[in-house]
Parts: structure tokens; sequence; C-alpha cells
């Protein structure tokens, strides 16, 4: 299932809130719309809303009016912004939304709407091919027989090839390694355990469902091969932003010796980050961790905090995964990939 | 709230499934009822099942026949062993048993159910008084503006009395301490998100739930004066038994410095186990995992690893607050309390 693409009538998104029941697609036909549906995880994960932010370009460069009228390149750069503010820690939608306009600078007004669609259009391709070398060189880590813990979702749907986190267990499995994976069910918005076990059940990998506050546990009483997870932004020394959970799950992993693997691709490498104090964090309502789904168990006039992500410190971190490459700490290799794109060669490139 | 009283009825349970939104009341007309309720969590807390245990061995004496009968003595001891087995973990409740059924031994069959009930309502009365003791004692570690996180809920629904950990806490407040109050929901039966931050609300202590996987980065981002726990079971050399995610939730204190309170009436001190390693762990269905209260959010086929409780080991844990005292690294005192009751002078003994 592919989170997000761009049909004739324009954009479409699954709402990823309502699966694994429910199949709804979204048409956003403003930028206010797509903004509030990126604002609001209908679509989520990291390259998945930096596509979102792309195809919004093309979305702002229609609905700034024609082309000819006065203040056109402003209204649509002032739409592309709004885009890239939606939400703050994953730096790859700012990044998308630079790209486009970066595209269109040069060209004539009257071009701009074509244009955005053509380079969303190239990068969502570059995402899924970046995706299958993500995927193809991080599938060397993983041991036949091993058993591996990820968090939230980074797969397919957050994503729009075979994931990143996700894309290399699954790749690891199609090339024949039995592996078993745990999935952290990732609250306060369940990703886990609505998407990435729907995931893992549709590619025939074992995997169990377990509680958040079960994964350190699980290191010490099952045994673990690897920790395996996504990021929303990676600064220069590997320090790596992720959904929530993830700096404790790392601790952990960190003291039994565990593995911990991040994959990305270099679209989340930020070369303005000298590390991890300079990644915003985005705090989101407490009304998420007061129930779920429209049923609601804590108790009125309770409040809350809830950050939807923490800060993984690079020492925790063994490999990180791009599609330009494997690094090791110290990590010296990633700002050469930041914000580079690569080519798949098996691909034709727009 | 009292989480279990007798009435001239027999005994009635508030059924902690349904809180803080509903309160209901169960009232077990047999062991088998009784089981279920122990079993299902209706009431949960180590303190609270051992006083069912106790009830329960007065309904045993009432269920099993006039006294009279032939078989009376061995059946009420079935019945109990029933009780007593009806969750694993928590040494409370297998001690209880045994503490009403040793009182009945040297009693003629005919006094038993009397005796029975006058037991149990000794033990739910040294319960109150431990629940004073350890709150007065804990109180003194609290700091006035500090900031503690408590995991899943030790407070009055899981005691007969003010609760341990969360007794310590309302213990300070009451003596003016300005303490904030971070609860982890404690997924997956939401006991801190349903039941603590109900106590903490009721209590006046400004409190603010977070999810499970927040609580690392909590002491990494906001700072955390202390991490204040109840047990489910208590070795010997001060390893400890308690609701699942407390062993990460101790790791992470342990690495950022945090000290570690656990707060439990001497009998969940088991003498029986040296360490650790000798403590069952109760594993429950995956069904708790894929869902809550009704609604589904995970996929219909997916397994799951769903262990209640997890061991913390002593090196993580800085204070253990009993009624019978305060106990630090190596606990070398914890043995000479295992089991004990200690007496309140200002309540008069049954």
């Amino acid at each position: 299932m592919e989170p997000l693409c761009w049909q004739s009538s324009g954009l479409e998104l699954v709402d990823q809130r309502q699966l694994p029941h429910r199949v709804t697609r979204l048409r956003p036909a403003t930028v206010a719309e797509l903004v509030e549906a990126i604002a609001g995880l209908a679509v989520r994960g990291a390259p998945a809303i930096g596509l979102a932010g792309a195809y919004g370009v093309a979305l702002a460069a229609l609905e700034a009016g024609p082309p000819e009228m006065p203040g056109y390149a402003p209204r649509v750069r002032a739409l592309a912004g709004r885009l890239a503010r939606a939400r703050p820690t994953a730096v790859n939608l700012g990044w998308a939304v630079g790209r486009v306009l970066a595209e269109l600078a040069p060209l004539p007004g009257a071009a701009w709407p074509a244009a955005a669609l053509a380079a969303a259009r190239r990068l969502h391709e570059e995402d899924r091919s970046a995706c299958r070398r993500i995927a193809a060189q991080g599938a060397e880590l993983i041991r036949d027989g091993g058993r591996y813990l990820t968090h939230c979702n980074a797969g397919p749907l957050a994503t729009s090839g075979v994931g990143t986190a996700l894309g290399i267990l699954i790749e690891a499995a199609r090339q024949g390694k039995r592996i078993e994976v745990l999935a952290c069910e990732t609250r306060p918005l369940l990703q886990g355990a609505r998407l990435t076990t729907f995931e893992l059940l549709e590619a025939g990998i074992p995997c169990r469902l377990i509680a958040d506050g079960a994964a350190a546990w699980a290191m010490a009483r099952l045994g673990l091969d690897g920790v395996v997870i996504g990021a929303d932004r990676i600064a220069m020394n590997g320090d790596t932003a992720n959904k929530i959970g993830s700096y404790g799950l790392a601790l952990a992993a960190h003291w039994h010796g565990v593995p911990v693997t991040v994959a990305a691709p270099c679209s989340t490498l930020d070369a303005g980050c000298p590390d991890g104090a300079g990644i915003p964090v985005e705090e989101r309502s407490p009304d998420e961790l007061t129930g779920h789904g429209g049923t609601r168990w804590a108790p009125h006039g309770v409040g809350g905090w809830n950050p939807a992500f923490d800060v993984v410190p690079a020492e925790w971190i063994t490999n990180i995964v791009t599609d330009a490459g494997l690094c090791r700490a110290p990590f010296s290799g990633l700002r050469e990939w930041a914000g580079q794109t690569t080519q798949d060669p098996g691909v034709p490139q727009g």
C-alpha cells in the first residue's frame, strides 16, 4: 500500500489514522487541507511527509492563482512555507519542499504547476530507489535465525517504497533469512501496533507485538540480535531524532550489548545540525495520551507531557544505513551524504 | 475508594477494569468467582490481591459446606489453594492465604468461617497500618519542589490504605511539599492512565500523564528527582518484581543518576527467593495488547508477548521502604523483615 500518490484528480493520501481496519483515502484540495493532514498524522513517516510536502508545492502552484497574476511566486512560496512548517522534527519535509522550490526558481511562473509536479514525482521515485538501496545494504546486517525489534513504523507506509528500517527486515526475509520481529506498539498513536504488525503480516514475517515498556525486558529475557529503527532527523555526529521511546530503547540496547541500526535516506541527514541539541522536538497535544480511537480511559482534567520524538545519542547507535552507504561511529561519512540524492541505476530517472 | 471490603452480604470488590469512568462493585459468591476476579484483574495490586485471597478463605470456609461434614478441612484447603494460585507473581496472595489458613489450623471446623473472616479483617487492618508507616517513612525521601515519576498504580486502589509508592507521594504532599508527579500510562492495562492519575487528581497533586516510552526521555529532558514504584515480590537481595516496564525504567534511572525507591509492605518480601531469578513472572494473553476497552487497533492474526511483570535488579534500586523500615543496598535488612507484620501503636489490634 502506497501512502500517497498523485492521480489525475490530484494528491491522494491513505488516511493512516484509520489503518489497519479501514482504508480511507483523503484528497486534500488545498495547501491548508494538506497541512492539516500532515499535522494530524493522516500521513506520517519522515520520507512520506517529505513527499507530501513536495506534492504540496504542486498544489500550491495551482492554488496561488494564474501564474501571470502579480505576486504569484511569493504566494507559492508562502504556501510552501506553511507546508514546510506543518511539523518541525522530520527534516525531510523542509528539505523536499525546498528541493521543489529550488527547481522552480529559474523557470517562468507559467511553468511552475507542471514543473512542481514533475519535481515531486522525481523525488518520489528517488525515495523508492533510496529505500531499495537501504534495504539491500541493511539486510547484510541481519542474521539468519535472528530476533529483531523495531519501534513505530518505518515501513512502506512511512515511505514510498519498501520502507527504511522495516525495508531492511523485509528484504532480509525475502532473501530467505528466517527472522522474528518484535514490534513495539508505540504509544500514543500505536503506529507499531496498527501499521508495523500489518506490514509484517503482509510480508509473511513472524512477528510479536509488545508493550513499549516490555522492550528492555525483552532484551534481558528473550535476547535480541538487534534494534532496527527509522529516523526523523540525523545530526552530523549521528545523534538521531526518532519516535518517542527510541531514546530509552537505544539506552537499553546499549546496556545489553544489542546493536542499534538506524535506517534513513540521505534526505533525513541534516547538515545544519552538528549534533542532536539543535533538533527541534515536536510536542503534541496531551489528548493523544488520554485514550485512542474514540475511547477515553484517563480521567477528565488530567494533563500530560507528549513529546512526539526523542533524540538518541550517537554513542548508542551501532550502524546508520542510508541509500549512500553504511556508516559506523564516529559517523564521519554523514556530512558528505547530507541531503544528497542517490541514483539507482536500475530505475530510469525522470 | 477502598478496593475491597466485607459487608454483611459478603465480599465486595470495586471492579477496577471499569475505572475511572464507572464505579461497579462485584460480589463474588464463590471461590471460583473470586479467582476469576483476581485473574481477570477486577482487583489488582499486590497488597489488595493478598487481602482478596484472605477474605477468599472466609468464602471457602462457607462454601466448603457444613463444618461437621467429613472432609471439610481438606475442602477448605483445596479452595484456598486455588485462590493462592490465581496469579503467580505477587507473593502477597499466597502469603495472605497461608496466614489465614495457619490461624484456622488449631481451631475446630465449626469455628473456621468466623475465624477466617476475623483473620482477614486483621490482615486488612494491618495493611492499612503498613501503608501509613510506609508513607510516613518514604515521605522523608521526597524533596519539596521535586518532580517524581511513578509507574502502574501503587495507590489506595492497590492496597487497603493510602497506598505504597503513591502513599509516599500523597503523604509528602499532605505535609506541604510541593511536588509534581509524572504518571506512566502503563500499557497494556493502563493502570497509570486510569487509576494513578485519578488518585493524584483526588489528592490534588499536580500530575502529568506520559507514554511509557517517554519515561527515559523525561529523565534526560525534564529532569527527575526520583522514581517511586511499588512491588509484587521482593527477593532477599533486593531484586524486585513489579509491573512490566519497571526494568527499563529503573535502568534509565540508574543511567541518569535518578534514585529509585521501591515501596511495599513486608508481606511482599519473599524469604524463599534469594534473588530475582526465582520469581515467577506471569505472562498474560496477547489480547491485552491488541486494543483496550472494546476498541481493537491491531490487525487480526498478530501474536504478542505480554509479560505482566519484570524483575528490577537490586543494583538499580536506591531505597526499599517497608512498614518495618527503610533499607539501602546491600539490602541485608530484608531477610529479617520478610513476612513480618508490624503493629501500628495508634491502631487497636483486633
